[in-house]
């Protein structure tokens, strides 16, 4: 399985620095490339789209959703802060959401390994089209890793509550 | 729904001509096409690799793994030509497979929209390397139309028997 978190965080100084240096450069666009993010995620999952009730709701193009851009800012920036803090945290943190709320939403929403695993790609792409001077196997495996472990503390939190 | 199918082929000639024009160009490189199809769908998906038998039972790199290499091309080969002969068949046909078949092994294996959407997103992307000169808005929608009506016939004979 991908997304198997055993409390055991491994990343390496060097991903560390390749996180954070991309990060900082990222995050003076982190409106516009969240946004990118979660247009390429639709772009290869439409169906994806009725998982978020503002958009379900709505039918403002997707590029001028209000809503969908202050949610897709909001999980980038998360995204990318978790993962330049995991080795020096040693877990992965999540700023002002709690991991245990973010294991209930997703639950309750029926995200499912697909839909990470979609997510996971259109960052990855995101990055590289954000970094592009910087871009490097490496960097694209330290990106993986921390969203993997990510992802894995989230869902160590999407047991229902009878297995918790 | 992006993948509903209601019987009524609508496929221009416009969008026909680009299909075969295209695919004409391709159908030489179907194995490796086919191929570099299936290894985009793992790269976005990793967990689909447990649909296929295959490749659970398997500790060959994908690129290396002959049943992967054959069902790949044979699945692509099988799209393609569905759409070029969608607009004058009037409908889709898949050749020496039955649409009751693929339909009742799609459903067998736990294959929701996400993995179509995926494989569509997937098959864009192929095509696209494939004939990168010819490669125009025009003909991604002509393909996503045509890919779209493929998997509405297939999800058709995806009904469990008693609803049928």
């Amino acid at each position: 399985m991908s997304f198997v978190n055993n409390g055991n965080v491994v990343f390496s100084e060097e991903q560390e620095a390749l996180v954070i240096k991309s990060w900082n450069v990222m995050k003076k666009n982190s409106a516009e490339l969240g946004l990118k993010m979660f247009l390429k995620i639709f772009e290869i999952a439409p169906t994806a789209k009725k998982l978020f009730s503002f958009l379900r709701e709505s039918d403002v193009p997707l590029e001028q959703n209000s809503k969908l851009k202050a949610h897709a800012m909001s999980v980038f920036v998360m995204t990318c802060k978790s993962a330049s803090q995991l080795r020096k945290a040693g877990k992965v943190t999540v700023g002002e959401a709690s991991l245990k709320h973010l294991g209930a939403t997703h639950l309750k929403y029926g995200v499912v390994d697909e839909h990470f695993e979609v997510t996971r790609f259109a960052l990855l792409e995101t990055i590289k089209e954000g970094v592009p001077e910087m871009w490097s196997v490496d960097m694209k495996n330290a990106w993986t890793e921390a969203f993997n472990q990510l992802v894995g503390a989230i869902k160590s939190e999407m047991k229902p509550a009878s297995e918790a």
